[in-house]
């Protein structure tokens, strides 16, 4: 048994190729949930969902976040009656007193669906639909999620984090802002100042990610603060971090970042943006993957490859290199 | 000035050809809300939004409800995902304490969207969105519903009855439901014991209502129980129709109803189901347009036309006898 924690780029192209090296039905998945929102009443979970459709075999590949093919007709709907009423399109929080109002794991990162502001496909919709009416049945996040991947056919477990809610929240020069509105609305032009994960300090992991990190770890290359953060925050996580084997998949190449927001956000949170800062902000970490070109020197065990992934073949190769080096960890 | 009392499919048919006769612009328009229900979290208001949708130009033509050539992707996924999870279609209310749990508006009457009972488009969608998002911006029903109305360009006033929730459920001998769960889901099949309009008692027609109903009134020829019934709940409602001009258009040719469950409903609630049993039930009417097939002998003015209406023409000739029967009235 294996355990990826996941954010919502990185760690799926990697797990998209990893099927040959760690068999689904041996893998666990944990997916950040500070990126989470409530946007027009519904629980919106983009990292758990993009591994829930990469697994399900349905993720738009373009993007790495949505359905291939979805249609998104609500979504244009929304932004014409916003326009045609003269109402403003950008992310529309609703108001403080709500904002703790309503479902707890929402809380701190509720939208109004008005004028939508993140794009969600049609079908896409469905999913966040199902989740949240799921939880209004009681089901937890949790039960709603293993719901969701029966649906999809998953043959992996997937687990959200937690049950409780953490919300990622960006302190920029521009003012304080939900990741999302961070990185969708603002395209991640803002100053970052610093970054909080509210409800973390109260936040647990769920029974059943603790009973999974008893297995080895892998941390993909995800973004080191936004991403993997939220994790460490919770109840229980780094001490079982401590006391199992982890590799992680550096998202740089050396101080070359692959995708996103990853640079100016460890700069903010008081990392050098490269493998070294990685590596100092995993101290957890007992082996590491790095790319061909990255001759970073750390202090524990390195296995090296092409870490570049655009297909299945490469994320297949950085699997292969993950196990070998979860073999130097254990 | 004219206001139209509007249930879900009969007054918004006369609606449809009552431009000729009735200035838009000086014509007011109050939905029943009885029939909403909240599903996945959204208000839908189906009598409300079948008007919308008629003057806004978009009515599906073929149902009298939803828009024309609207697409249900979400709405097909939503049941897709239900049946891969093994999970129940029916109509799954949520549990007793969270039925008054969230917006007031809803009270008695919520839904999980899990396998969506209803058919909801997704355009039509978008509309419920937007409107319950307004809601959670913190403007009233009333507000929310003109706002829809400007995005859709309505020159008529388009309201809802009141901004306090009343939620039909039909007591039947299969049981307590709301009415949409006897309806939409059971097709009307269940035997009727009576009818509640819970919340009535401590709902109250909104402001703009009242000012509507000091002038002369239409009442179209929808369900004198479950369409019409709601809105003599409402604090002051009795009142102001007893002393405005009242028309009513039965929905009966003596004792044949034009279409959906009115016979059984009035049945239900002690009326005759026909024309007299609808004179009966409208005390405050002061004229009534009549078929011309239907000899009824009333106590009151009566016009008779052909009330058959299958295109805009024969509205047009049903408006024309209502204004005959308002002069009559006033």
């Amino acid at each position: 048994m294996v355990t990826f924690l996941s954010g919502g780029t990185g760690t799926p192209k990697l797990l998209s190729g990893a099927e040959a090296v760690f068999d689904r039905v041996e893998t666990t998945v944990v997916g950040n949930t500070g990126d989470d929102v409530e946007l027009g009443g519904h629980l919106v979970c983009p990292d758990v969902d993009t591994v829930l459709y990469l697994l399900g075999g349905v993720l738009d590949r373009e993007t790495w976040w949505g359905i291939g093919d979805d249609a998104a007709t609500t979504h244009e709907e929304l932004r014409t009656l916003a326009e045609a009423a003269g109402i403003e399109l950008g992310p529309r929080y609703l108001a403080d007193e709500r904002q703790t109002a309503g479902r707890d794991i929402a809380d701190w990162r509720r939208f109004s669906a008005v004028g939508e502001f993140m794009h969600i496909g049609d079908r896409d919709r469905a999913v966040h639909l199902t989740r949240t009416s799921l939880l209004d049945e009681g089901r937890s996040l949790t039960e709603a999620t293993r719901t969701l991947a029966e649906a999809f056919d998953l043959t992996a477990d997937l687990l959200p984090m937690s049950d409780d809610p953490v919300a990622t929240i960006v302190h920029t020069d521009e003012g304080s802002m939900h990741f999302q509105e961070f990185w969708v609305a603002r395209g991640g032009e803002p100053g970052i100042e610093s970054v909080e994960f509210r409800g973390g300090e109260s936040a647990a992991a769920t029974p059943e990610v603790r009973d999974a990190l008893d297995d080895p770890v892998v941390v993909g290359p995800s973004n080191p603060v936004t991403s993997i953060g939220p994790f460490r925050e919770l109840d229980g996580v780094p001490e079982a971090l401590a006391s199992t084997p982890v590799v992680a998949v550096s998202p740089f190449v050396e101080d070359e970042v692959f995708s996103g927001p990853a640079d100016d956000l460890m700069v903010a949170e008081g990392y050098e943006p490269s493998t070294a800062g990685v590596a100092e902000a995993y101290p957890f970490a007992d082996a590491f993957v790095l790319d061909s070109a990255d001759g970073t020197d750390l202090d524990r065990p390195v296995v090296r490859t092409d870490t570049e992934m655009d297909d299945e073949d490469d994320a297949a190769r950085v699997a292969e290199a993950v196990a070998e080096a979860l073999e130097v960890a254990t």
